[in-house]
């Protein structure tokens, strides 16, 4: 099956947005071994619209469209490719139904612009959007003596990928049995691409370079394997490669789970451990807090944390000594250590972290230049960990790297007393790593 | 002129990456006046390449091509676009010789590889590329009648700007005396994409449809008007328009620069007014203070805020009665209000945002359901302005709008007390907003 994928919209015709849809769009497509030929993107021009859509059917199977079925005048994609199709539309009673009943849900009055949305392409099947009031429409026809199949989606990223699982999976499923591949990330913090590469140049040559990927980029690696071929193989194959990777690659690999972040998994082992961390961040902002808080149940280990941007909080809702701030300035190791203290002491928890830095683009000096950060993790018993940093880029690469930094030195900590189940790493090299990062 | 682009290469039609060369050819375009039809990407076919460059020809007046250019086997772009055209190849001595110089420069051989990079379509203009081995190409043709221009670009990112520098702008700048286009944006908060639209009709039927967009994401509206012709005209153009739009939208309109975000303005209306703010964030777990942060120069304004994730912290940091919270819940106005005012009061600050709501996906409850969300802003007289609102969407989705909607109360609030310059809304209408967000 030969796919294609057309954007619609004006404003990724411009220079602020792309079709990042398309990403979701391909990935739902390699899992079941399509083949992506084209992608192409077309403003709100019924005309430019209909004639891509022709020009498409005659080189594709199977034709993903994005965007363009919402409710104002700009939104011509059902009138697009009912004209490309040489099809009718007709207001399905149904579907405007079950526009009213959204809008009464969130107590609003249903806008007259918006009954347009209820408009189907004449032998379309309607594909309901769990998280939007724009159905989809999936359209069997044939095009010059073959059969194609075109799903119209909205452009809105969360109802797209709604409905990717509810409606485009399952169809693709049915058609590709056999024939699909499927990937396995690794994902790595704490070191750089340079030494994930080295470390891990002997798989290379195990599995083939073309199986492996790497990519950097938000201060951590991901290591793609993928494998194709039928079910059972390719899942065997994948298994090897990941445990291979893993021990090559050594502690740094944080999960094997694409979909997991950092502070997921630093959540996980705190629960684990049934410990809790407050956080105290100068630099970051808030950024941290966010961070953590982006996970659903992180009330059970995050009771707050307090963003002290002045000296005055930090002192007041820190404890942190103004002699301190005075003798050191505010961006130094024995402020973060104490803003770490802090936090724990004041929460009571089993962790505090506090991250002072100098984000940018102004406040840098010839000692702390722009993008020196120390990040401090005070634990039980009293300890603190401790490192200093500086990062390049701008202030808020700067920041989003000082919360990385402090979620992989909490993480390190943590696995030395909630080892997670699967973890490949050798406890002792752990504990070493460990040992020298409360120092 | 009508143009279309067209990026080359399969890695483009991965789950990774994006052509994101076509922002910077849009950018040229739109200087000139020059209207961009159509992106497409094809992979390392040549027979998809060709019949993507016969499709374009059709269509439009100027095709840029990106990618393909370089020296290995899936480098097919000269081939393709030589067979698209009924033409042929030669090598070409100077192109050649250039490539050795350039191979010798840097100390090293020439592989035998880069010979085809000298390749040169018959009848093509070779364009130099000063930071990369493989020139672009510009072929003037005939196509169906019209007369058609195709250029050849490498998809090196900074071979490519430098190209459009040297070799597409001054073709364009001949060619587009007069007709060059610029824009404004006007940025819209809290108000949904169909009261918009509603209000401004009146300026699509004024100004023509075609030169407004809407554009909404991320808890706001960006409203972009574009004119097109000599620059004294389009400038005058452009600010009768952006009056019109602001009068229609009134006083929603946050600004009139693309790249102020609302946490910018709001910083902005603060320091004008020289007041300052505290935050206390229960749901949104630490957002609404990054985003404050994210603006260099905000500790001007901004000394810090708390998370208080955990009931007892709301308690102890921001003196919210434990009667309080039992009888009403953590989700609740009386609570949002004591948030606001404990933050206004614990960091003696003018302002204070109290924010508490159900971010879900968990913790919903027929009364308060997820997406529920209380926002309270204590301000100087021990007034506090309140709302409640049901976001819908996921978790990110929910927080996001909640942290926008605190930030649009806080900015009508504080357009009473501090008139931005250029502002066009009704003084007597924001007094009365204002005065009824208060109640």
């Amino acid at each position: 099956m030969r796919a294609a994928i057309l954007a619609i919209g004006s404003e990724l015709l411009g220079t602020e947005r792309l079709d990042t849809n398309s990403l979701r769009l391909t990935a739902a497509l390699d899992r079941h071994g399509v083949e992506l030929r084209k992608k192409s993107v077309v403003g709100d021009s019924e005309a430019e619209l209909a004639a891509e859509v022709r020009a498409l059917l005659g080189r594709v199977d199977l034709l993903l469209v994005t965007g363009g079925l919402g409710p104002t005048a700009d939104d011509v994609t059902r009138e697009a490719v009912a004209a490309a199709l040489g099809r009718g539309l007709h207001l399905d009673p149904e579907v405007s139904a079950a526009l009213e009943a959204r809008f009464r849900a969130f107590v609003r009055r249903m806008p007259e612009v918006n009954r347009r949305q209820a408009q189907v392409i004449d032998g379309a099947v309607v594909l309901p959007n769990a998280h939007g009031t724009a159905p989809g429409l999936r359209i069997d026809t044939r095009w010059e003596e073959r059969e194609a199949t075109i799903f119209l989606f909205p452009g809105v990223p969360h109802e797209l990928e709604g409905m990717i699982a509810d409606a485009l999976e399952p169809w693709l499923a049915e058609r590709s049995a056999g024939t699909a591949r499927s990937s396995v990330t690794l994902k790595i913090s704490g070191l750089p691409e340079s030494e994930v590469e080295e470390r891990i140049a002997p798989a290379y040559e195990e599995f083939g370079r073309e199986s492996i990927t790497i990519l950097a980029g938000g201060g951590e690696i991901k290591l793609i394997a993928t494998a194709a071929g039928p079910e059972g193989e390719r899942t065997a194959r994948l298994a090897v490669m990941a445990d291979r990777l893993a021990l090559l690659a050594g502690d740094a690999v944080y999960t094997r789970n694409a979909d997991d972040t950092l502070e997921q998994v630093v959540g996980e082992l705190l629960r684990q451990a049934k410990a809790t961390l407050a956080t105290a961040e100068s630099c970051t902002g808030g950024l941290l807090a966010e961070r953590l808080t982006r996970i659903a149940g992180s009330s059970d280990y995050f009771p707050g944390g307090v963003v002290t941007y002045s000296n005055a909080e930090k002192s007041r809702l820190l404890g942190v000594p103004p002699e301190l701030l005075a003798e050191h300035g505010a961006v130094s190791e024995p402020v973060a250590r104490a803003m770490a203290e802090g936090a724990r002491r004041s929460f009571s928890t089993d962790y505090g972290i506090g991250i002072t830095g100098v984000a940018g683009p102004g406040g840098g000096s010839e000692e702390k230049p722009v993008g020196t950060i120390h990040v401090a993790v005070a634990g039980p018993g009293g300890r603190v960990a401790h490192r200093r940093f500086r990062f390049p880029g701008g202030r808020e690469r700067v920041r989003w790297f000082a919360s990385q930094l402090a979620l992989e030195i909490l993480r390190r900590l943590l696995l030395d007393v909630s080892r997670p189940a699967g973890s490949t790493a050798d406890p002792g090299q752990v504990a070493k790593a460990v040992e020298s990062l409360w120092r």
